[in-house]
This record gives C-alpha cells, sequence and structure tokens, in this order.
C-alpha cells in the first residue's frame, strides 16, 4: 500500500516542554520506531508538523539584533524542515528502515486570491499582553488577534494547492525510498504570471497538505498521527466517548472543532471523499493498529460504526 | 557531463551585509542565473556553503532565553539546508530550469576518531573580546581560539567519509533532476558500534565534501565557484598575478594557503588526483566559462600552463 502520515508537531515538542533539542530527538526517536515497521512494510510518505519549531525560529528572528527585518515565515518553514527532516531521517534508519529515507525540502503553492490572506488567522508564536502585542504589530506589520486572555500574531493559512517537487516524490516512492516532505505544510509560494515562484507571508495546514499529497500520490491510506488516541463525540462534557469511525455523510452534521480536531477531520473527509480510500485519525504510539483498525477513528465512505 | 559544484556561502551573504532574508534571496538569484544553463544541458549537484548563516543561527539559539542549551551544530546545519536549499530550489526554477529541482537534507558520515575532534580549527558565529569570549567559553562549553586580535568559537572540522543519501542522490541524478544537497558539508554524524547515526558538534568542510560527492558519484567535473575569479600566484604580494591552472605535482611545492582558498585548491586536488576527472576554480558569475576552461584556475592531472 502507499501510505500518507501527517505527523503533528506538538507530538515532536509537547506542550509545557522547553523547544530545546534533546526533548524533540526523543520524541522524534518514539514517532520513528512507531512509523518503521509501518515504512519497510508499505511505500510511505512522512509529512510532520512545525507548529512549535517555527514559533520558536521567528521569535529568534524578531529578537536578533543584527536583523533590519526579522526572516520571512517562508524561510523560517523551510529552516523547521531541514531540521525536523534531518532528525526523522535519521531516527527512521536507526530505528531499522533499511530503505533510503529522504527529506525533500517542500514548496506548497498557494493562490494568491485565497481569502485567507484577507482574513489571517492561524496562531503562530508567543502570548503577548495587549499592549506588548500592539507595540509588536506596529514594529513589524503584523497582524494580532486575541488567543484567550492574551493576544498573538496571526497569518494567513491558506488553502495548498499542489505540492511542487510531487512528480520527483513519487517517483522516489516508486523506487523504493521513505519520503520526508511537506513538513510544516511546506514552504508556502505563490506563481507569478510568467510561472515564477515567490515566497509568501503565510503558513500551510500540514494536514490539509498531507491530504492534496495522499490525494495526488494516489495514496490508499491516510493516517493523522497526533497525541490523542482517537475522536472523541460530545467533546468536553462528561459523554465524550471516543469514536471507532465517522462516516462522510456525518461530517457536516457533527461538531468536532474542538481544538485542532476539526481541521484533521476535515483533511481525512477530503482524501476519502476524493479517493475513497480510507483514513484514520488516532495516536502515534498507536501507528500500527490505527493502520490495521483497531486503534483510532476510521474517517469511512460508508456507514458509521459507533460499536 | 556529470558536475559538482560547490557554491561559497560567502557569495550567498558578502562580508559586511547584514544576515537579512533579502540580500541572500538576491545573491541565491544571481547564483541561480548563472547556473541554469549548466543545469539544463548538464547533470547537476549543487552543494553550498553556510557560514554565515549557521553563524547568525548559532547566535540566536544561544541567546534564546526559552532554551536551556543551545541548539547542537548537526541541528542549526540542518535548519541552513531547509533554507538555503528552499532558496536555491526556487530559484533555479525561476531562472528557467525546467528540469525538477530537488533540494535534500544531507547527512555527512565522519569518524569519531577524526583528528580534528582533538583539535578544533574552525571558527564559526561571531567575535568577541577575550572576557567574553571566556565567559560564553564557559558557559556553552565552547573551545575558543584568537582570529585576529579578537576571540571566536572554535568547532572540529572532520573530513567527510560518506553522504548517507549518496544513492538516493545519483538515482535522482540519473532520473533527471537538479539535486541540492551536501549543503554546509552536511549535517555531520558518527555510526555507533550497531551503524546507528548521531549528529556531532562539528562542521563538514563544504568543499570536501562536494569533492568527496564528486568522486562517489563519479563527477565529471568539480566547479569551486566563489567570490574570485580565480587562484593568485604570490597571493597579497605586488606580484600577485591569477593562474590559469595548476598541475597536481604543483599542489605539495606551492603555499595557497591564504585565506580559505587552501582548501579549496586540495578539495580539487583530491578529486583530480582519484578520478583523472577535471576540476577548475573561479568567480560564480563566470560559471559557464569556468566550466569550458575560458576563466578561473583549473586544477589539471597533467602539466601546468602557466600562459
Amino acid at each position: 500500500m502507499r501510505i500518507v502520515v501527517a505527523l503533528g508537531g506538538n507530538a515532536l515538542l509537547q506542550r509545557g516542554e522547553k523547544p530545546d533539542a534533546v526533548p524533540q530527538i526523543e520524541h522524534v526517536r518514539a514517532a520513528a520506531e512507531a512509523l518503521a515497521p509501518i515504512a519497510e512494510q508499505h511505500e510511505l510518505i512522512v509529512c510532520h508538523g512545525n507548529g512549535p519549531q517555527v514559533g520558536m525560529l521567528a521569535l529568534e528572528s524578531e529578537n536578533d539584533p543584527a536583523l533590519a527585518r526579522p526572516y520571512p515565515l517562508d524561510a523560517l518553514v523551510a529552516q523547521t524542515q531541514g531540521m525536523i527532516g534531518y532528525w526523522l531521517a535519521q531516527c527512521l534508519r536507526n530505528a531499522g528502515v533499511t530503505k533510503p529515507v529522504l527529506s525533500i525540502v517542500t514548496q506548497t503553492l498557494v493562490d494568491p486570491e485565497d481569502p485567507a490572506f484577507r482574513t489571517p488567522t492561524k496562531f503562530i508564536g508567543s502570548v503577548y499582553d495587549p499592549w506588548t502585542a500592539r507595540q509588536l504589530a506596529e514594529l513589524h506589520g503584523w497582524t494580532i488577534a486575541p488567543d484567550g486572555e492574551r493576544w498573538r500574531r496571526v497569518v494567513p493559512s491558506p488553502e495548498p494547492q499542489r505540492i511542487i517537487e510531487q512528480d520527483s516524490i513519487t517517483q522516489l516512492l516508486r523506487h523504493g525510498a521513505v519520503v520526508v516532505c511537506g513538513g510544516g505544510g511546506g514552504a508556502p509560494v505563490t506563481a507569478d504570471a510568467t510561472g515564477g515562484l515567490h515566497g509568501v507571508e503565510a503558513v500551510v495546514d500540514k494536514d490539509s497538505t498531507a491530504a492534496m499529497l495522499a490525494i495526488a500520490v494516489h495514496a490508499d491510506r491516510l493516517l493523522v498521527l497526533t497525541d490523542v488516541p482517537a475522536v472523541l463525540a460530545d467533546f468536553g462534557t462528561p459523554q465524550q466517548t471516543p469514536l471507532r469511525s465517522i462516516g462522510l455523510d456525518e461530517l457536516a452534521g457533527r461538531h468536532f472543532a474542538a481544538g485542532s480536531m476539526g481541521p484533521k477531520i476535515a483533511a481525512c473527509g477530503r482524501f476519502v471523499a476524493v479517493t475513497g480510500g480510507q483514513a484514520a485519525i488516532g495516536a502515534l504510539d498507536d501507528a500500527a493498529a490505527v493502520l490495521n483498525g483497531a486503534a483510532g477513528t476510521a474517517i469511512t465512505g460508508g456507514v458509521a460504526n459507533h460499536g
């Protein structure tokens, strides 16, 4: 089978942990051990998140007194692709993957007319008191928005249209490589009238990129692996229960949006609707069980099974 | 022909320039325009330097109050591979390269017994007064050394033994891709007794990595492109003259070491001696002319021509 895994950035650096290298490498090692058996038996693409990592690098760049301006987001996303891609390739190999593992720096094409550019919604970087947030917004030209009681920078999160390196990625898979790509959703670029590519100040949702790539490479499965074991029905209530599956027919009716689960379910739904393939959401530690349906929540084209 | 180009990090950010993104993208664009005709006509691997970039990221990491420890050099080198690899891939395409361009995050195997680990010599990051340098050395466990009248951190620069992703790189070339790899010499790793790979605190010279890779992939040419038009005989004297060629027989006898020219000449000499191929050193802007022998300094296996 050809499988695309979307690996949560928070699975690589958990809330409350310092953004040091050592704990991240430990998490990447655990992720690689969970994915290694899948990589050996199947064709595997790994797309990873980068939320905490790009936030750290953005903050370092803002505070660097040597710079006239902080680095743009496309360049920072590319930095995280280098670092996390390096760790993943190394750890997959160390976890026993005998195939070549290649981390590809990836550009994701987005539409300059995407409404996300008019309404930035994706939080990035630190939280600030309202006064500091306004000062920083003025200094750097940021859009800011409240995140709970404090304020943060928000950036556009346009829909991915195409991964520029897509054909080469497919070719690498065919030749037996494991491919790490689309990290942090890919470095966002737009095309000008002559086809020239230019980075833009945005971040692309990595689950959306993974779903788009899974459709493009004709994957059989999309696995969205995170730090929770399943999608919960009635999330946040005393009645919350893990779902074994969600049918496409249910996606519109239910409200799963709490936290970051909404976009994950939507990405899986898109893949299932377009390809008729299977998608699932579950815990990284349960990767093999999520793949074979013994754990996690399946998103299916058919009638849901809430058994 | 199969060609490996080593692209100087200083060609991407010149001395005295602020390490901002904008001037670097301009330099990458110029580099891509010089390399595009070669990429279209030949099989091309581009290895780029990262001195100024890894120095900037190291300093940002040292000064990041959120971190318990600064990031290790292997992870920082990988970050620069992501960023510069992204810029190069994008700009090569924008400069008219119709082949796919892939930037590969690269690991370079080094020997843990390399004498460089006992005697670090490679300067990295900022210059400091002696007192500050000693404080930082104590804080971070650095080795420091004088650089002119001021002091800097020095790190080991071991010889590259092998690029872990080498076989896939050859395969990509065969399938018509332009490959950007070995950035900053590659993220340095050592292998343990079971073959597991682990990052180390070191940087590998990118010209050495390019020469080693050129030998491994059976390249026909190695081009070391930098910001000077040729190797100078009697460098720094009123008699200094550009050399059209240097024969292998002359490498031992002459003294070219001033600046960073010594390692470039040595890398070219190694490639020529092992493969019988041709190597040349010259200005990035003259890339096509350096390739066909009309500019730059050729390092040849035969008798030198100082015409």
